[in-house]
């Protein structure tokens, strides 16, 4: 056996997300079924982590073991030849150091939020940017940014149901952010960037929900720190819509 | 009665081209519907040129008459909110000009079609840039482009079926050609520019198909020149994919 990993970009737009489901169509389930395919034997594909329907993905690592004599390259070329192109495997690689798992051995991971503050949403960019046409208040936004640095419990920004308890080793909602940024990508254009060593489900957007709260004026930097330190989902603003979030990449 | 012009974007991607059809979705037949719902009245909303099937505008015009009340602003305000989010009224203004027609009017147009060269394609470029991996050579599609410029008969590029008689004047295949270029835009994607007076039945496709077989190396400039000289659609290439193509904006 061989453990093969692949480096993944896609467009989650037409997909409920991530994670394998019966009758859903899925980004795992979609390229499990071209590598069973391929290899002619069951296939377990397992992702570092899982993103919601709508979310898009530059950097989704993942990985399977098989027995199949096909090359790195072999699949690179023969997956992207099958697979949609809203999936494009970017990168092939062999990593049979035993104790790898791409989803037990992720270090951080890095998420990019998008917003298109321009009056009128260009229709190409409207899949992958969240349109914001209210003037926003960035001082304000950069001052929750900062609130976030650090080791929190994060619960007020986290949607109750999945958490992966296999994955938590015991740390709860306890997570490390070490970096937050808001950049100006162009006159219309700014991106919200979070590294993290982990994010609970809806992290993500639950922050940027929250932030664009203060942004558009509706609350202060102040609610927001202590929506953060309330641990409770209920004191913290809405969740931001899937289609702005972009899982950037997975840290080893 | 007003007559209202409108400068619309659209992602041509699900949709069956400008023109209204039965039984399918189409750009016209959209904001057709939409007019009709405000207005209460019928109204036939007049482009300045079809766009076939995935094809996309980030500057369509057109018009139409109405004895609403309701202002430009208006108009642009609800037709945005009526519309998917694939097409964008961007402008509304007044033209009680009885000579204006969106399509009689037109003095030229600027098309747009884009490629995109590095291996991989990325998910989000997908429906928006003609993937093409293969080494192009520059100089050789550059002296197609010079060879396209003026005043010539374009029947090597226009595809059988419905040339719009009431719009060529008795010009048959005749167009005039002032501007083509290509544009690097960055390491990996690249513009090609056209301005012309007017573009017959898939006419930039069928350029941008011969340009680029030149490009790819099965044929010679001089190949291309002949095809445009014989003017015989089977002299000239395939064909290029509807996506790559942008109407950038109608001159009047």
């Amino acid at each position: 056996m061989k453990k093969i990993c692949l480096l993944i970009a896609y467009d989650g737009t037409n997909y409920s997300g991530w994670q394998k489901q019966l009758n859903a169509r899925t980004i795992q389930g979609d390229i499990e079924e071209k590598l069973i395919r391929l290899t002619q034997t069951e296939v377990a594909l397992h992702g570092a982590g899982r993103t919601d329907a709508g979310v898009h993905a530059d950097g989704m690592t993942a990985h399977f073991e098989t027995k199949s004599r096909l090359s790195c390259n072999d699949f690179k070329r023969a997956l992207n030849a099958m697979l949609s192109g809203a999936i494009r495997i970017l990168d092939v690689y062999e990593n049979n150091n035993d104790a790898f798992h791409s989803r037990f051995s992720t270090k951080g991971k890095e998420y990019h939020y998008t917003l298109y503050t321009a009056e009128v949403m260009p229709p190409e960019k409207r899949l992958y940017m969240l349109h914001q046409d209210k003037e926003l208040h960035f001082a304000e936004m950069n001052e929750c940014l900062k609130a976030l640095i650090g080791t929190h419990d994060f619960s007020s920004f986290e949607n109750s149901g999945s958490r992966d308890k296999s994955y938590t080793f015991g740390k709860g909602a306890v997570r490390t952010i070490t970096t937050t940024k808001l950049e100006k990508l162009d006159d219309n254009t700014y991106r919200f960037i979070f590294i993290g060593d982990g994010f609970l489900k809806n992290m993500v957007r639950n922050m940027v929900g929250s932030i664009l709260e203060v942004g558009r004026g509706y609350k202060t930097p102040e609610w927001f720190t202590e929506a953060l330190n309330a641990k409770n989902r209920e004191a913290a603003g809405p969740t931001a819509p899937p289609h702005g979030l972009k899982l950037y990449r997975v840290f080893y």
